[in-house]
This record gives structure tokens, C-alpha cells and sequence, in this order.
């Protein structure tokens, strides 16, 4: 687990580093980047202006910080489990569940916030998208050992990987809007669906 | 075509009033209904705050005018044309097509400016909600009747409808920002990629 750069807050403040993550970034998300002060943020995360700039150094800061942490919860709770799967058909069922789960459970917020990866500085922006980019190359890699085991349809393999990001964060999006159905039934359906527009029929 | 409530606009403004909705749109998507003044809205415009004001009664309408605009340009450039196609299958590929297209060529703005319905006043909200139900219903409707000629693999009709539409709009806005590929080949994919999703296969 990543050591809390928040954890010498003052009392009152919000106990986990996640948290404050979790609040900054819905407060952006819901402000934008440009409306969101970070007397805004102090407020939202239940700490003084002077007690989050011990922290961070501005509000360019505190993005780079906020995606960091999504990055990294990504790898974590994501990306190192799922790389332990052998078969490329289960591990793209896991990895989809486990993105859908960790961002209906606890953080729309971190993928929504990708839209204002432009605010970061040329070397954060860079980096960022960067790990993001190894995200996306598993989903690659996993459909290539597909295609190369004969169970790919004929497909542009970025364009699919690009529909499965989007399908990922379209579902935790409905979950919190207009849209009533059950976590498990919502998953279930999204992962048959996508796999359906994956993979050649069982002959 | 719909009368233009800008047409009395002043000399050196926006000739168009789709131009109008769409610099509006686009800057509230950008800064966020918050974050987004009547001044901004009129400088981007090109016209003067006094000179909107002749037209919109404030930013609230002016959201519910973007809002109707968009709603109207779908029913007129997709729904319409596509409900004369017979074929269930051949209709939602052509509803997919031409959304796609629509977005793309001049008006990603009004898919991504959804996320602010609620700033709307009730009324309008339900009314806007309403038409966009529409549109939804159309596509369940065309899921249903390939259901009933057995053509539909077995899945859930309102989930499936939200990721057609979640493809549609996520195709758009990948084609500004960091995924290079063209046009015709993105259209052609996600058209296939979500038949092979929906459809069962051919026997």
C-alpha cells in the first residue's frame, strides 16, 4: 500500500489519504479544473488552505497527486492481479470486472477526472498517460493472445481496446445516474456482451 | 429546419444559430455550467451580453435552448431518416453511422454537455429527458423486433441500448483527442463490433 502523504493532516480532517483523493477529484470533476479553488478542495477534504499546502504545492499539483493515486489503485487492485491469470479469455473477464467493481464501489470520480489530464505540466501529463498507456497495453496484449490462439474475430485490436475502456466506464457512469439495475447483473451483462464482440462463436 | 432564434442577431455575430449553441456548448463542457458566465457565453459568440440577453432569458435557458437544439438535430439528422429503414439491423447500423458521423463532424459539444441536465429547471428537465427517451426507446424498439426474428443473442435489451449509446458517443470523442484513425475505418469497427455484440451468428 502507498504511504499516505496525508497522514500527518490535522485532526478532523479525513483519516485516509484515499479520501481526500476521492473528494478533490469529485469536486473537480463536478467544478472542472478551471472553477475548483483550492479553497474549494481545503473545505471539501475538511482541512485549513494553509493545512492541504503542506501538502501539495497548488492545484496543478493536487491533479497530478489525484492521478497518481487513481494510477496506482488501478495497478493495484487491477492490473497485478489479473496479469497472474493465464487464460486471455479470463483475465479480460476479470480485468473488466474488477475495473467495474473498484469504480462502482469507490472512485467514478478517477475516471471521469481523465478528461483534465491537459491541466497536468508536459512531464506529469507525460508520466500519467504514460501508465495509463500500460493499462491499455494489457487489454492490447491480452487480445493479441487471443487472436494469436484463433479466438479473436478479424478486428483493429485498438479500436476494441478502446470499446472496452469505454464500456468499462460507461457502466459505472449509469450506475450512479438515470440508470436502476443490480451491480452483479450489470457487470455480468457488460462482460458477455463485450466477449461476445471479442471473440469468434463456439464452433 | 427549426426557425432561428438568432436570426435578428447584430452584425458580425454568428450567422448561423447552430454556431451559437455549439461555441455556448462547448464552452460549458469546458469550464462547467458553474464555471461558465453569461459574459464568457457572449464573448465566445461573438456577440454582446445586452444582445443575448435579447434572446435567452439567462444561463439556465441558455442551457435548455443548447439542450432542445441538440435534441431537435438528432431527431432531425438520425431518428427520422432511420425509422424509414425496414430492416431491424440495418437500421441500427444506420443509426449508429449517422450519430456518429453528426458528432463528429460538428457537434461532440451536445453529447458531452448531457452530464449538466440537471442544472436545468424541472420542467425542462423532464422535457429534454423525455427526448432523449426517445431516441433510446427507437434503438430498444429496433433490439426488440431483432428479438422477435431471432436474431438477438440472449441479453438484457436496456443495458445493450446503453452501451450503443455509450459507444457512439465514446467513438466521438475519441476521434478528438489522442486516437488517431480515420473516420471511415472507426464508423466501420465500432458498426461491427457491436453487431457482433448484439447479433447471434450466422448460422
Amino acid at each position: 500500500m502507498p504511504v499516505s502523504v496525508f497522514q500527518s493532516a490535522p485532526k478532523g480532517a479525513p483519516a485516509r489519504t484515499a479520501d481526500v483523493y476521492r473528494a478533490a477529484a469529485a469536486l473537480m470533476v463536478e467544478k472542472g479544473f478551471g472553477g475548483t479553488s483550492i479553497g474549494d478542495i481545503a473545505q471539501a477534504v475538511g482541512m485549513t488552505k494553509a493545512g492541504l499546502y503542506h501538502h501539495i504545492s497548488g492545484k496543478q499539483d493536487m491533479l497530478y497527486q489525484i492521478m497518481k493515486h487513481a494510477v496506482d489503485a488501478l495497478e493495484r487492485i487491477v492490473c497485478t492481479p489479473v496479469r497472474l491469470i493465464d487464460d486471455p479469455e479470463e483475465r479480460l473477464r476479470q480485468l473488466m470486472r474488477l475495473h467495474i467493481q473498484a469504480l462502482i464501489g469507490h472512485g467514478l470520480a478517477f475516471a471521469t477526472i481523465w478528461s483534465e489530464v491537459n491541466h497536468l505540466v508536459p512531464a506529469h501529463r507525460e508520466e500519467i498517460r504514460g501508465r495509463v498507456g500500460e493499462h491499455l497495453e494489457l487489454i492490447r496484449e491480452t487480445l493479441r493472445e487471443l487472436s494469436e490462439n484463433g479466438r479473436l474475430r478479424s478486428l483493429d485490436v485498438n479500436i476494441a481496446t478502446m470499446h472496452i475502456v469505454n464500456a468499462i466506464t460507461g457502466v459505472s457512469r449509469w450506475k450512479f445516474q438515470d440508470f436502476a439495475s443490480e451491480e452483479e447483473h450489470l457487470i455480468q451483462e457488460t462482460v458477455a456482451y463485450t466477449m461476445a464482440a471479442l471473440l469468434k462463436p463456439a464452433p
